[in-house]
């Protein structure tokens, strides 16, 4: 095995659509399958962006992003999005997606979704050609249904993990395991 | 929802178990969730540690760790690793796993999984409490079986993702979504 397709080991990892807003107003989103939480309390979410593009120069100059987990209900959406239009044409339309208007930042959210994390920028690190984009969780949108035991209810969802190029998992079932 | 619970909404995501071992030798494994692939070529992969612990302080002092993906043939025994022993006992076999030996670094691998990554350690970033641990995967082990078209074998190895507290899910089927 080649050591640049080690990532083809760490897997399913979630798939995380992300929805910026440019400061001309208009609106992007774009899946992301290299992602983190990075710290619980405070809440910061980590995504890694592969270059300069719309995800990260919007949320730069905005200081805006929404993080929305993708799951079995809009999966062929949230895919699709990884479409790259110009700049000023509106890629939710374009993958039958719809905005949501925000809590607390400007950045819109994705109606499709049952959950919404709206996130300030805080910081950004290089690695090697790509960037970790670094944000708070400043508010969560959740629509009824969406929460099991606390946490998103992917029993009732299915919640969206990447494999590799077009394989995905769909997450529908916990297996309990005792800790100490 | 409490923003800090953002994290059981990001879910499931991939567990990996850590080794290393200090400067003195003795072994050290611990379970991660926190944890993304950062970059494909050249590969470099992050583990999100939650302060100077084990992990972190042999890998910064060592410069080695291995990374092996959680399956459901050891997944009571991965998950056990999270246990802490003082330094100088060894929590392999306290937790009923095996070192076995990396081919490019010293710090062991995990003879039960299917899959070590070794990585020699690259940087770190401090993101609030949390250290983001950086590293280049530099060799791959991996078992007969465990890989197919070029990924690992999910369907017979059954990947082990992280919920939140005892809730973790298997995930052992492919789903494919077109892409353009």
């Amino acid at each position: 095995m080649d050591n640049t397709d080690y990532y083809k080991t760490i897997a399913p990892r979630p798939t995380l659509c992300v929805s910026t807003t440019s400061k001309e107003g208009s609106s992007n989103i774009a899946p992301y399958s290299f992602a983190t939480p990075l710290m619980m309390d405070p809440p910061i979410i980590g995504i890694v962006a592969g270059g300069e593009k719309d995800t990260l120069l919007n949320a730069r100059e905005t200081g805006d992003f929404v993080v929305a987990p993708l799951t079995s209900d809009w999966i062929n959406e949230g895919v699709r999005s990884e479409v790259e239009l110009p700049r000023g044409e509106s890629e939710f339309e374009e993958v039958g997606l719809t905005e949501s208007e925000s809590q607390k930042i400007a950045a819109p959210g994705v109606k499709e979704a049952p959950i919404n994390l709206e996130c300030k920028y805080r910081d950004e690190f290089r690695i090697a050609g790509n960037f970790l984009l670094v944000g708070d969780v400043v508010h969560i949108t959740v629509k009824k249904g969406a929460l099991k035991k606390g946490r998103i209810n992917l029993e009732e969802l299915g919640t969206v993990g990447h494999v590799c190029g077009e394989e995905f998992c769909v997450a529908n079932e916990v297996a309990r395991i005792e800790r100490d």
